[in-house]
């Protein structure tokens, strides 16, 4: 079962602070967990219903511990039933600032879904890494990891400054901009550096200095803009090879 | 000012079955609402600050009423401090089935984040309806005409028993599957149907007897899929001429 104490620990989780503190996060969901150990992520603390155990034969240790799905309701952020929540160690930044391949550049993006979203389709596509501006949502906040969809088990996400990254990259720059070069007309690249700006005021004024093409996603309707998370991914199956 | 009698209803149009036997829909902040107001939609009650009303001097009339930031907040949906509220009538459905152009069909899609991030999407790529299956996410739900950034006001979400459409339309159709053809190798369409399939999933056995083509976008990563919302925007991108 999860006591008082244990779901009231598994709440304050949802501040930064206190996942920063104690260096965890928390991941729900059969999907989502399952993903989490697959990449070799051992939890600190597993709770699961008998069923979800049993299912799991191979999830064996002393973090494992068996709870109803009315506490795991409880406990956690998810407002579905439940099956499954663990809390898992934050990934260490290794340090590595990545020189090759493509890289996508997260500029103050605010929303958590954009942030697990893009994480989930860096994933599709092939990326290892993610480089964030300070300012760009958390990349533990439970709204991430859930977005995610496990795929943050496999990109890693580099919190930086960015004009420091930008300014000492021999990678080409692409930025994602309501004006500059169509999409379609511009070729297929092995490899580069893509900015996505904040979803309501674009890429910051002080970075589009380091920008080597604009580019953009023809419009044909009426539409202002495009979610960010979206121009990520239709730039990404056009850009990248 | 909002009375609280006023706050309760805009409160109680949080539930489908009263939007609907009131024919009605809320739309909140300054971007959402002036999109509405843009395509002509006359609001039933539109509740704002001083300070928009005196940065709008065009939107007069009975409908008009003065609120304070802490009203609107206490009222509305919206986490994030707001400047105005409306609400507007529901779009009598036509009883138009379009024949012509692409039309996006939505089997089953369950998260109004996803419903209100197609439409804007379709709304950027041109399109003028979405086709629905009834089990798909009520078009005004808060969270749909949130995410939809006003393309709410110009897109045509119809509902309609999917295989009944699909059994009568003489277009091509194409249907997003994890197996199919790769988007790269499909020429560019003038015209067709395509389906998004619900998130978890995917396209319900019963219709994908009447799809023509199978479409794929490829993976070269970890992901098991994409976002259903990500996905169509990809494909927009590669199919739509």
């Amino acid at each position: 079962m999860i006591s008082k104490n244990e779901a009231k620990y598994i709440q304050s989780l949802h501040a930064k602070k206190k996942r920063d503190a104690e260096c965890v996060f928390v991941a729900e969901g059969d999907k989502v967990v399952r993903e989490f150990l697959k990449e070799k992520f051992i939890p600190v603390k597993l709770f699961a219903t008998e069923n979800w155990l049993g299912e799991n034969p191979g999830i064996q240790g002393k973090f494992v511990l068996p709870a109803t799905e009315d506490e795991l309701q409880n406990a956690g952020f998810l407002k579905t039933p439940n099956q499954v929540l663990a809390i898992f160690p934050q990934k260490k930044n290794t340090g590595i600032s990545p020189k090759t391949g493509w890289i996508l550049v997260l500029d103050a993006i605010q929303d958590p879904g954009n942030v697990g979203n893009m994480i989930r389709t860096a994933d599709w596509f092939g990326l290892q890494y993610i480089i964030a501006s300070y300012d760009t949502a958390d990349v533990y906040n439970q709204k991430v990891v859930q977005a995610s969809m496990g795929s943050l088990a496999r990109v890693q996400v580099i919190y930086e400054d960015l004009e420091n990254y930008l300014g000492n990259t021999g990678l080409p720059v692409y930025g994602a901009m309501l004006s500059g070069e169509n999409i379609h007309s511009i070729p297929k690249q092995k490899e580069g550096i893509l900015i996505i700006g904040n979803e309501g005021k674009g890429i910051h004024e002080s970075l589009q200095k380091y920008i080597t093409t604009r580019i953009t996603i023809p419009k044909k309707g009426g539409a202002e803009s495009l979610n960010a998370a979206t121009a990520f991914a239709v730039i990404a199956s056009h850009l990248f090879v």
